[in-house]
Parts: structure tokens; sequence; C-alpha cells
């Protein structure tokens, strides 16, 4: 589905066009069209492969969907695949924007995201002086946006965290602890896996060797470096805390268990004793002077309680019980 | 087996050649030949050392085979080792492949692997203008289509690994979940034994000082390079998931043993107080008015059964049953 | 809230101007203006933003804070952030500090901390020379003085892990010690938080291309990135001392269970064989002799005691008692 | 002990000499001796001090042994210090090469191993054309054959592990497999602690600023690193495995502890509940009309066996028999 | 504390000087003066640094002590803060040497370490081609000196480490191998604060931009930082086998208590089954034909008897007892 096409110069909007008209505008100078699809049709991309000269590899990329964050050089254009993420409830959803840029055209393909582009479209015509720096200002925007997006993201798997911490010290049932840290873990994975590998593609968009349509452009993709520099910092930072809980909660199930043993061997006490003391009253000898006493009976009963609330206190000291 | 032997010029096929022939094309201009054996008989590799002038050492190499991936340069050609990966069934083929590339040849030496790369040869073939760049080509070729496999077989430990973690929460037996999870730990060695040495062999073809076959193709290897960067990060971050997968397993059977042991001691308890209870009125005090009731034995019994419903209830509620 | 204005020229102290006076002296050569806020409302960072053409991104942040810290460059000028750290008590009190520096004004905006900067401000004062080197030795300044209060949280924590670790190993209770350990990690990662990026911000501003405001201060720059250097290693030193110490604890929960379990064991052996010993002796034979004898009763009993006394210095021999 | 001295000129042997005719040829144009020591007296090694002008920290790390490998330039001269590694029955055994290489000399030290250099001495003078680069390709040479055997270790290694692997499923008893796994594990020390500091050593001998003695076989020394990653690659995926298969094996006993509990409560419960029943018919209540039935006797262990026999299958289906 | 004082002039000792007349020899050329003080003064560090012009944060830096090793420049002037290691019976005893290093002079401050350097001294006076490159070497003697004292304490870990290993697998109590390795680890971290910072100090005096006292020692320095990166990977090397060593004896402690768990379990069931036969026979059922039988209680006694040797027989085949 086409969402807008519109064609630029100089840093300004010209016109919304239709998509027949692109090649009209292709040759003008200091022009550029910026498309953004969204779940396009196996068609609709083809037709603008032939407009634009797309690779091959790419288009198929595009066509299948799927595809790691990445950003491929195919002779002077740039193909870059990014995974959007969007804090959806209590979980994480991954969509994928592929960018295809050249000298002249900007083509975004957008799946699986609720996530829409329109406000990287109106913040980039507020400000045609940077505009004008051309279609890889364009991608810097695009990058940009995607990874802000990150921010909240990691935000709310720290508050996660925090939650989960709070619970295993105050009782949560360990179980569920365990379930919560390794959903956390599984979400941080989700998230490295979209700002690993696009850390590692932003470094190539900057200092050293560039591409050209980047060139002018090259410290804004260091700012999206840098973002997703700390963004990754804090995955790996979230990762090993996520560890450590883990390990936590395992230290005191260990000792919840250890509790419990000596709780339940109490109990066990307060039982046995009695037992053992009924059993030796229970022996047939013939000559069993107490079996005789008037208070035979209420005496070993008594000393029975006596027994089990001297061990209860007993316990309850040593806190077993 | 020798699979099939062809020279290429210009990018262009020239003609199938049996061997004997080959020695008639290796001074012709922008000319060169492409074998590809299969498990060779060791006559077959010898007679092709004293053709290509391959390296005594890089030829004994193929000759053994289980090699680590690596590249090596002897003087102005390269022998490269890479690991094939298949996923068959709940495993995976490790296959092997040795390719010495010179200025004038390619020579592929497959082994233990069902994949062949006739598709590599067809796809090159269509694409003369890349081929025309030589064997230095086709070793990228080769090397990508290796590489293209290595994909599938993580995506394939990814759903592997999601199988497990369900089976984890909802109550797999331990001891399969911990084998299914070593497994997957093995497989991702193998993985890693694969993609690590080749990627930083793979790093050594482009930027910087560069084998001169390769010189032209650097891009391309760079590409492979980049490829492999992603794969290496998955199996790492799929290690870290297993490691956790086996310390939140290790929690999870803890717990089962804390809750068994808790379901123990309650039917315990259910059984030691009617034994005590029983112990009590089996005493053989002379006077012990209750035995004299006429309800006293129902009574007994009552006392003894309702202790047991109130604590059955009591663990119920405490979960410990 | 405005804490103070000053302007300097040439590295003196030109005077205390109110606000309004600013544009005044922006254009006096070799002149700079040095403001700082507290917690400051809305309409005086955007006041100061006209004044000194603040990019609006930075402003932004500062209004909002909770950013992460990082400097970024905006044309000419730098914007940085930084977490102040205090101990307060048994936690940390994390604060912000924003500072915005141009050819001509200093501005940090100072939030959530008690830690003022007036003895940054004195310590310039007292040395004209450095401060004579303009707004980047500023900002040298105070990046120093709040990573010099990281090096007291380090001892802190230190000291607090030398506790725990003495207490792992003379009885603390288990949970105690797991409760502190935790606490101190998360201390750590708010530590961990406020130095790893501005270790990679420091990294900035020294060697390589820096920015045209700092390149007369480098070498002052590089001392701080030293500090964070050393800082980060300690932090991860005391990260991986808690890891261990955490498991080491565990450790010595599995002990402690492994020590009850054999205690109650004992317990439950001088309690079964004497009930035992009563059940033989409770059995209805017809021909029991020893239900005869004078003695027999007192004999059984002395025979009970004998095994329990004998038992339990066996088992304290072993050490199960 | 001097296991052979020879001169070589333009790669070839000139002749074996005594030791007290190596002045003769030092300063011969294009020459160089070799000498091999094993297990030197203090004497032997002074007077090649003073024939060679070798550096007196450098003998003096000869004499005492037991170095850690190392690379040191003294001068011109290089002083290499390797360890060898050789699988000896269920081992390793680790000695010492210490190599002292001049412009015109070559003294290698051997001790504490079985291992000797003389294949590389013919392997040498097999292909004079390298040879003639001097000394420096003779201390490539044997690196390469100290480095070589280190593959045969990691081989041993990975195949003992892969045992333990199999016996830790496979039921061998828990016991066995730790002290197997922290036996590869101190293996796995070894062989880092031979091949981790001469990777680094090799780092040094080719690319960048190299030793004037080895700037003709940089390439070869480029090798020799490449094994060394690799080695130490596969060193660190092994330990990685090791760390797994401990904490695998640590669940499986926590796993089978859980299974030895389960099995002794349903024993346990084949016990109590005949216990209990027997109790409750030992009491002594006036009126308990079964005690009175012919047939109560039978009919109560009938129901005990009936009990046991119910519990017994009941256990069986829940698998904890 | 005043050590000694000499002055040196082209690598020769000129003479010991009163602390009066340092200025004397300040301004001649080729010439510093070495300083060596143990605990000093406030006064003696103040005097001296109005005579060498020592920079007040270094100062201030020498006066507290308890520094991080370090190396900072102040202007054309060196301070370096190091910690010395002695072995001291069963611990490490860490002091500290802070070093300020100037064109003219050197001075050494020693505190809380038994460790001097007159062998430094006289070792640089004894090689006075090498003394003569002026106050650099010294800072290099001083700093090898120190670092030689790491290894011993390395080598004295690794024993320690090696009798625990063999004490886990040999029956010493659990509990004192896990605080014997917990005091290994708090000595590798005592070592990495004093390695880890240096190792990276030593990485500014060589190659790159090199502070022009120390130029003409670089290759000096060389040899520390490699001694040093050696340092740091025993030091590692030893962490991860320490990590790996309480996880095993995790593993022990878990195993044990399995085997406790059984051989409780045996013994309990030795008694139980008697109880429940003797149980059998104390019921009161009017009709037990056993009870009447003349040998009716020896052979109960011996049914008791069998069942449990039987019993016994079968817990030791299988390992319980």
């Amino acid at each position: 589905m086409l969402v807008n096409c519109v064609v630029y110069q100089n840093g300004k909007k010209l016109a919304d066009i239709p998509k027949e008209d692109i090649h009209l505008y292709l040759n003008e100078p200091d022009c550029f069209v910026w498309l953004a699809l969204r779940d396009p049709l196996p068609h609709e991309l083809n037709d603008l492969q032939r407009e634009f000269g797309l690779h091959e590899l790419a288009v198929e990329d595009a066509h299948h969907g799927h595809q790691r964050p990445k950003l491929e050089e195919y002779g002077d254009s740039l193909f870059a695949v990014m995974h959007t993420i969007e804090v959806v409830g209590n979980g994480l959803r991954v969509g994928e924007v592929d960018v295809f840029v050249g000298k002249n055209y900007v083509l975004s393909v957008r799946s699986g995201s609720e996530q829409g582009f329109a406000n990287v479209r109106s913040r980039c015509e507020r400000e045609p002086h940077l505009l004008r720096q051309g279609a890889g200002f364009v991608l810097y925007a695009l990058m940009d946006a995607v990874v802000d997006h990150y921010f909240p993201a990691i935000d709310a798997l720290e508050d996660e965290l925090e939650v989960v911490e709070k619970g295993i010290f105050s009782g949560t049932p360990a179980r569920e602890n365990i379930e919560a840290l390794y959903a956390i873990k599984q979400k941080l994975m989700v998230l490295k896996h979209a700002a690993g590998p696009l850390h590692e593609a932003a470094g190539k968009l900057y200092g050293g060797r560039v591409p050209e349509i980047c060139a002018g452009t090259q410290e804004y993709f260091r700012d999206v470096y840098d973002h997703l520099f700390r963004i990754n910092q804090s995955i790996d930072s979230l990762r090993d805390m996520v560890t450590t809980a883990i390990s936590v909660n395992l230290s005191l199930i260990s000792l919840q268990e250890n509790e419990t043993t000596k709780r339940l061997a109490a109990y066990a006490a307060l039982v046995a004793v009695p037992t053992m003391i009924a059993g030796i009253y229970g022996m047939n000898f013939k000559l069993m002077p107490e079996l005789q006493w008037a208070f035979g009976y209420p005496l070993a009963v008594v000393v029975m309680v006596a027994i089990d609330v001297y061990l209860f206190f007993r316990f309850r000291r040593a806190e077993w019980l």
C-alpha cells in the first residue's frame, strides 16, 4: 500500500505526486522523491524496482521480510533493514522497515508495525536547511526515529525488572519471579537483535570511508551511533542484572527449602516424641508401676504436652517455626 | 570424483573440458579454469597439484580433511577451508569445502556434504560482468553460498530453543529440557567452530592489505564479513539464552523439590497424627476412662479423621497439597 | 532558580551580572559568561535558549531531565549530560547536571542533587591562567568535580562488600547477605550507568578530532578519561566479586541445608529407636519371657537410654550434632 | 647436553662443528650457527653466552626455567620462551623451549620435553631456499613445530569432553563427571598458559614494527599467529562447554535428589500406613467390635496389603518408584 | 624519613648529599638527583615540593596515600602511583610507592611496605650506560622492581589454588574449601587492582605520544608493559579457575547431600520396618494365632532381624550405606 509519495527540491516540498509521475522528477537537479510503502504487494515493489533501478537482492529481501538488521551497499545506493520496537502491553512488538536510498530517491517499506513515519516527514519538512542535504538525511531521520523508540522499550524493561526485584525480596512466589525474569531476558534479546547489528551498521556511516550519499550527514549518523552505543550498554547492564537476579532467586529458593525442612522437622518432633512416650506405656511388662497409679494416664498426657510446649518454644526461639 | 571442469574467459563460459586439457587454457589471457571435485582420491588431487602448482601443505590438508576453517596464502594463491552446515532432521551435518584459488584456476574440493555448488556455478554464469573479475569472485561466490546456509541453521536453533523455553515453564520433565538445551549448546558450538574462524578469515579479504586475487572483489568479501558478523552475534546471543535457560531450569528443579518436600511432609502429617493418637490409646494404664466409654473407639476414630480433614484443608490452603 | 551568573575575561572574574545584561558581554573578546541554574523553571531555560542560541533538542533534554549521560555536539557548541552521585546514608543519590558550552558561555543546569559547584567556581577563579583557556576549561572543571565524587561512592561500596564478606563466613543469616549483595549490585549498576557513558563521552574530547572548544584543554580531558577508566575498572572488579560472593553464599546455604538434614536425622534416630523397642515390647505374644521379669521394664528403659546415649556420642563425633 | 651444532651458509648445511669452532664461522657472510641444547648444565650456557654475547637476563631465565611464554628483544637479538605440550596418557606433559636468536646464531634450549626438534632441522635442510632467510626462519620453524603440537592436545581434550558429555546423560556417577570436567578445565588452563602469551608474542613478529631478524619472514609468523588464534578460540569454546557441562551436571544432581526424595517418601508411605492401622487396632478400648471378629486379624492384614498395593501402583504411575 | 639522596651525572654517582644541597645540583648539565623517602612527614614533602616545583595535586595524593595505581603528567613531570605486593604468610601485604619524576630529579615515596629499593639503586649504579638515560630510566627501574614482585604473588596463589583443588576432590570439608577459594579470589582482586591500572599506565610510556622524560627508554617500558600483560592474563585465568572450582564445590555439596539423604533413608528403613511388624503384633485382635505360638515372639524378632539384614545388604549393594 502506498502511504505517500512526495518530491522535494532544495529541501522544500514540491508536490505530492502519483507514482506514475516519478520518472518526471528523477533527473531534476537537487531533487529527490520520498516514497513510503506499507505492507506492499509484490507488484508494487517490482514497479518501483524498475523505476529506481533497485538491486535485485535487496528487493528480494524486502519481499521476504524477517531480515536481520543490516546495511548493504549496492553501487551508489544503500539498502537498510531496521527493526522497529513498540511496547505493547506486556510485550514488545517487532516490526521491520526496509529503506532503499539512492541519489534521488528514498523508499521506505514498513511492515508489522503500527508506528508510522508521518512525524518524521513533517519534522523534515519543517527543517528545509537540513532536508536540502538530500536522501542521506532522510535515511538519518528514519533511523533516528526508529532508534528513539528503543529508549522507551529499555525504560519499560528497567521498570519491569525493578518490580520483579522488589517481588524477589518481598515474597512473590519464586516461580513467578523466574518466569518474569526469563521474559525480561527474552525481550532484551529481541532488543539486542534490533540494536546490536544496527549499531554496527551505523558505524559504517561516519568516519573512515563513508557511502557518498551519507557523506554530508556523517555527524548525524555519529549521533545515531552514540545513541545505539548507549542502548547496547544499557541492554548489557540489564542482562547482567537479570542474570544476577536469577541466581539470587535460586539462593532464596534454596534458603526457603532450608526453612521448610526445619519447620517440617520441628512439627515432626512435636508428633514423634508423644508417640514414643505412648509407645513406652504401651509395653506389656508385667511390672510397670506407673500403669497402676491413679493419675498415671493424665500424668503421661501432661508430660507429653509439657514436652511439646517446651519443644515448641525452643523451635520458635531458634526460628524454626 | 570430478564433478565438473569448465573454462571461463572474460566472465563467459568457454567450454566443459576434460581434465587433461586444462594446461591448454592456463596461459590464455583473462581465462580461468573452475574445477569441482567431490571426495577425491589421492591421485586425483596429486595430478591437479602438479597441474596448478598447488602448495604441498595445502594439498596435504585437503587430503586429510577435518581441518578447522582457515584462509592461507601461499605466494600468489589462496587456500581456504570452510565448513558447510546442513540442518538434517534434529542435527547438523558438517561438511568441508577446501578451495584452492590462483590467478587462473579455482579448485573446490567438497567432502561429507550433500550440498553441491551447482547453483553457485549457474548463478555466476548468469552474471558474466561479475564473473569477469576472475577467480577471486568465484571464491566469494562459494564462500557466500556456504555462509548463506548458516542462517537457516541458526533459525532452526532459535526455533528449537523456543520450543524448549515453552516446555520449561509448562512442565516438560526437567531432564528432557536439560538434554535439549545441552544439545542446542553443542550445535551452537559446531556453528561457532564453522563461523568464528571464517569470520576472522573473511576479515583478511577486504580493507588493509588484501591478497591480489581478491583485490577487485573486496566489497563482496566485506559483505560476507558482515554476514558472518551477524551470524556470530546471533550465536553469542543464543549461547547466552541457553545458559540462562539452563539456570532457570535449575531454579525450577529446586523449586519443584521444595514443593515435593512440602507435599510429602503434608502426607506424612496425615499419617503421623492418627498414629500418635492410636499410640496414646494403646497405653496400658489401668485407669484410662475413655477406654471404658461405649463410644470411645468410634470417637477416637472420628477425632483422627477430623484432625486429618482439618490438616488436609489447611495444607491445601497453604498450597502444600 | 538562578544560582549565579558571572562574566570572565582573560581568566579573571569581571563582575556578577544580572541575567538581563548577558547580551552586553557576549561579543566582548576573550570573554565568557558562566551561569549556574538549579531546578530551573521552563521559562528560565527558554530565555537563555534565545540569548545563547541553544539547540532546541538539547534544551528539550534539559527540560525533561532523566537523560542518560552523553555528550552531543550541536555545531560549535556542546551539550553534556552527567549524573552526579552522592553517598547518602545507605544509598546513592543520583542527580543530573546538564551543561551547555559555547564559545562565550557555559550554562550548567543542576537538578536532584545537593552537591553544588561553588567550589568548582572558586577553584577556577583561583587559577586564572587555566580559566583563561575559556569555556572548555569550565566544562572540564565541572566534569572533573562530578567524576571526583564517584571515587568515594566506589570506596563506600567496597567497604559495604567487605562487611558482607565477613558476614558470609561468620554466620550472618544468608537472606540478609543476599539482600545486601543484591543492593550492592544495584548500586554498582547505578554507578556504571553514570560512569560508563561518561567514559565514552570523555574519549571524544582528546586525541583525534576534538570539538574546537575543547581543543586547548585536551590533556585535561585525558585526565578525566583516565579517572573514568579506573572507576569503570573498579566497578567491574566489584561486580565480579559480588557475583562470586552470591555463589559462595549459595554454596554455604546448600552446606547448611546439608547440616540441617544431618542434625534432624540424628534427632529423629534418637526418637525412632526407643519407639521401635517400645513397639516390640508392646507386642501381645503370649510367651515373651522378658515381660515377666521383675526388672523387665526398667531394663527396657535403660536399654533405650543406653542406645540413645551411644548414638548421641557417635553423632557428635561425626559432627552431625 | 649439546644435541647438535651445525653451521649453515646460504641455506645449505656447511658442516657439523664442535662447539669450540663456532667463533670461526660467526663472521662469515650469510652464515649462521644453529645449536640445540637439552637440559644444559650451567657452564654450557655460560660458555655460549660469552660466545654469542647473549643478554644476561635471558640467560638467567634459561637457567631457572619455568618461565611463562614470552618474546623479548635484547638489542638486535631475540629471546623466546615457549611451552611444549605433549599428550601423555591421560595428561599433558609441559616442557619448555628457550630460543636465543641473533643475526648469525640460533640457540635452542629444551627441557622437560621428550619432543625433539630433529625433524624441524631436517625439514629446514630440505628447503634451502627458505633456510637462506637466516636465523629468523629457524625461529619460525621451531615456533611452528611447537604450535603444531597444540592441535592434537586440543583434539584430545575435545574427545575427552565428548566422552564425559555422553556419560552425563547416560548415568555415569556425577562425581566422576565432575572430576573429569575439572580435569579437562585444568588441562585447558595449561594449554591456555602456553598458547595465550605465545599468541600475543607472535603478534609482534609481523605487521607494524618487526624485529629486523624476522623482517623477511613476517608472513610465516602471521601464519603461526593465525594458528594460535584458532587454538585460543578453540580453547575458549571448550572452556565454555565445560562450564555448561558442569552446570548441567549440577542440574542433574538436583534432579536426582528430587527423585531420590520422592522414592524414599513412597517407601516411607508403604511402611507408615500399615503402622498406623496396626496402631489403631492396638488401642485398648473396651468396645472395639472388629477385635472380636473371627476374621478381624486377617482382614486387617488384607486391608494393609491392599492399601500398600494400591499406593505402590499409584506411585509407580506417578513415576515416584 | 629520608632514606637516601644521591646525585648522578652522566650515569655515575657523584655524591651522597644532604637534602639542603639539592639546589646546588639541579642546574648542572646531565645531572639528576635521586631521593628516596619512606613514610615521610608532611613538612618533608612540602620542602621538596618547593625545591622541585612538584605539582600541588600530586603532592596532595602522596600525603593522603591509598591512591589507585596511576600515571599522571603535570607539564614536563610525571607522577606515578604503584602498589607493591609482598607475600606475607598466608596473605598479601600491599604497600604504595609514589614516584615524582622530572628532568633532573626522581623522588620516590614509599609507605606501608617492607620492600626497599636499595637493590634497584645498586643495580642502576652498576650499569652507568643505562643510568645515563636519566630520570626516566630510574622510573623504569622502580616500576620493573615493583612488577617483578607480582610474579611470586601469582605463583603463591597458583600453589594455593592447587592445594584447594586437591582438597575438593579428596574430602576436605566443603566450607573450608569455599573459604579458601574466596580468599584466593580476594587476593586476586588485590593483585588486579595493582596490576590492571598499572598495565594501562605503562601503555602510555611507549609507542605513540610518550612523555619526553621517557622517550629514550620506551623499549624498557614496553618490557614492563609485556610483563604486566602476562600478569593480568594469569590473574584472569586464575579467576576463571576459582569460579569453576567454586561451582564444582557446589556440585559436590549437592552430591553429598544426595548421599546423606540416601544413607539416612536407609537407616530410617532399618528402624521403620521392625516398628511396623511390632505394631502388627501389638494389635489386640482376639484371634491372632501367632500370638499363641510358643515360638511366636522369637520368630517375630528373627523376622525383623532377617528383613533388616536383607535390607542392609541391599542398601550396601546400591551404595546407599
